[in-house]
């Protein structure tokens, strides 16, 4: 019954690799700890450029510095 | 002073639906532990089924298979 | 398919009490928006009063002042 | 490597007040625990005022009746 | 840049488990889409089994029932 | 009545440091965004480095390895 938050910044993922992400880590918990799929939650947040910071600037000013 | 986050998958819950969520989860904390409800706190996340997982697939999917 | 998750204080609250909050408030999501119970996860974290502020202030430094 | 995530009411925070929140936030963890600011993440969500509650109420009511 | 953060309940999993976890998951992210491992963030939380609930009781009650 | 999550190793912060880390953002959104200090939740988490990873190992590695 595991539950796992991703959280990536919204730039263009499609559903088929949302997809990917979800049958990926719920594989995941099955082959590392047993847990049952049927009950394991995932929930995928994209988040937007400006909303997200690394290094005390936000990924938007980041791109546009070319980093 | 709870913290309560309510995520559900984004299909159509009003406005009316969403203030009953709020009310509902401050009063259980009152009647539960005694919480003050002027400093509890309730979130509600709306979620795209494309990134709603459950049994390894998205709920999009889920729902196309009738499931 | 709902995920709820409920911060308190860690302040000596029974698995009883957190039996009621895990029960009460998936009966709420059944009552608002009709969500099945069976796929609806709760989970609860008890927070250190020195780990949670309001006001500016930790929770010890409110219980020690009366607040 | 702290993770740090800022919920707020999607009321008009600007890009710049967005950037300022998360340089200032990256630097308290640098200046109070000497934290690493380049692996520092901050996310911001921005939360519809029908969606945030406080009081048993909706930040939508409450600010409807002037609170 | 991704976040990640994974819940299971308190059960034993090893340190080696855990590290697992945390390079499948890295690795999910590069593969489906093409992030950057040296700043994908994964947390995992342990939940005491009373304070995890699903379908309405807690997972210590259900563990009992021989759910 | 903004709500403040911050995620950091456990390794030995004091209940000072947290409660400036609790007084200095709650400053910077009243700073910022001219927040109700009142309102403003901080949570504080602190994480067990063998549940923490980054660059697809757990900090626990990390520093084994010096890194």
């Amino acid at each position: 019954m595991p539950y796992v938050n991703i959280k990536i910044t919204r730039e263009g993922a499609t559903a088929e690799q949302k997809a990917q992400l979800i049958s990926g880590v719920t594989q995941l918990l099955v082959d590392v700890l047993n847990k049952n799929p049927n009950t394991t939650v995932v929930v995928i947040d994209e988040v937007e450029t400006d909303n997200w910071g690394i290094g005390g600037e936000s990924i938007t000013v980041r791109r546009q510095a070319g980093k």
